[in-house]
């Protein structure tokens, strides 16, 4: 096992070196046109480019490089995979949701290109996700596409994201145990990282049984994300998360933290790390920078 | 050629033969689940079953029938069209977008439901499409999935339909001259008619130079449905269009109607009518109902 601090120091390479991966796709991918569709191609880039962690790109990238996949169909599918992610902030964001103003240390995009754009920015980053997936460019092989498409739409619908945004809607004001909150951020949040590593399975043409320590892995580190961000959510740095932070406080809602209390909700989280960790077992040093990933989603200060 | 109004007649049954079929689809594939998703997949219900004129189903199921496809195939890949189409108009209904209370003669979806969960449901519905597509009952074959993906995500987003929602946005107020306003159209509602077309003719293994014909008949009555609804929209009844009429001269814009004058504006909808149905020259009685349906989309009155 190598040193922490250098595997630490490994991942933040990679994770640099990702962000630049995506920005490039996301920029060749979205010209702008020249005519009167501008603004909404625009605000399409100023959700997509120059932002964010890319948390569940550099999963899906890096279970795809475990499987030996080409790393630019990885990165492709890892674009569409960003893109439901950024269609889901723009729409979180508006008025009628969070009503939030700041997204990745910039204006949200309502606030630079106003509600309706924002809007329609929202909806057409999703189909461009799918898009995405059905290009030929993608892969050549139909089934990996195709699979790669009911993946990603079981994960973001009704089912998952848009579910569990829904259940979270509902929440507020309501009194809820430890299992619906985990039921909830399970689908609003887990869905689309769990989603992130089986599309690296699916690009890898790993069988299913095959797929059963990595899916562990995804649904222990997806939990272990959410305890973490309510934590940075209560006693984070907003520079640093280039979000509003304090906002499960300010709206009286029920998380984590409030459930737990800090202590327990940091132990919970160490311990789900631990429990991701141990998925990967039968992995040799291949995925050390998925046990780094684990490590960095519980500890990291944005 | 058989007598207009008996074909006429025979579109009537087909139209409602295909609203149930569409209904039963959506009420079978969207079941109500017992959680606090409830009031999303009851949103996405309101907007996609028992309203609309299917017009969109028709053509694909029609152009599917001509080419021997499997009935059952060409009603799933057909909800998905609606179901884009469905989700377009729950986001044009916002308030931040066009702000209407009313569609298919039922309160629109912010207002039944409220803001969020509307902006939910749209993106949710739209999710639901692909997720229809890929999944494996959709067809066995899973390079005419992934081909019908690509088509409808190509016809739906910022190339397609939305990018023709943002031109429309972009034009209010603003002087348009006729091939504007017609590469807008094209876009915004054209671009799904057409889709409807290609996806029968994916779904029926048609190879490409097989298409030309059918992409004219398409193209034509897309820009004919268009003409009619702006004529509609100045002279229809709002009662019979279950939607609120006269909003175009409302909000002050440039439609065929104000750029050609009523009677010209007619007279250009029924030659492309006409020419619609010259495309299907080479097809035999099998296409009467798609000769019918380019008439219908001229004639309606809803």
């Amino acid at each position: 096992m190598p040193d922490p601090a250098t595997m630490a120091d490994a991942l933040r390479s990679e994770m640099v070196r990702v962000q630049k991966e995506i920005d490039r796709a996301f920029d060749a991918t979205l010209p702008v046109p020249d005519d009167s569709r501008r603004p909404l191609v625009e605000a399409m880039r100023h959700a997509t480019i120059g932002g964010g962690k890319r948390l569940r790109p550099l999963l899906l990238i890096e279970t795809a490089r475990i499987l030996g996949v080409d790393r630019d169909c990885a990165i492709r599918a890892a674009c569409a995979l960003e893109a439901i992610h950024a269609y889901s902030l723009i729409h979180d964001d508006l008025p009628c949701m969070d009503d939030d103003a700041m997204r990745h240390g910039k204006p949200s995009v309502h606030k630079a290109f106003g509600e309706a754009t924002a809007v329609l920015a929202g909806d057409a980053l999703q189909t461009y996700a799918f898009a995405l997936l059905a290009d030929h460019q993608a892969t050549g092989d139909s089934f990996v596409r195709i699979e790669l498409v009911r993946c990603l739409a079981r994960a973001a619908g009704h089912q998952g994201m848009a579910g569990g945004q829904m259940m979270d809607m509902a929440a507020e004001g309501a009194t809820l145990g430890l299992p619906t909150i985990t039921r909830m951020q399970q689908r609003k949040t887990g869905a689309l990282l769990e989603a992130a590593v089986e599309m690296g399975a699916i690009l890898g043409h790993l069988p299913d049984e095959g797929r059963l320590h990595l899916r562990g892995y995804a649904h222990d580190i997806g939990l272990a994300f959410q305890i973490a961000d309510d934590l940075l959510d209560a006693q984070g740095d907003a520079q640093l998360a280039g979000k509003t932070l304090r906002k499960d406080d300010a709206a009286g809602k029920q998380t984590f933290l409030t459930l737990l209390g800090a202590e327990r909700a940091r132990e919970q989280a160490t311990m789900l790390a631990d429990q991701a960790v141990g998925h990967l077992a039968h992995y040799g040093k291949e995925a050390d920078m998925l046990r780094a990933l684990a490590r960095f989603i519980v500890e990291r200060e944005y």
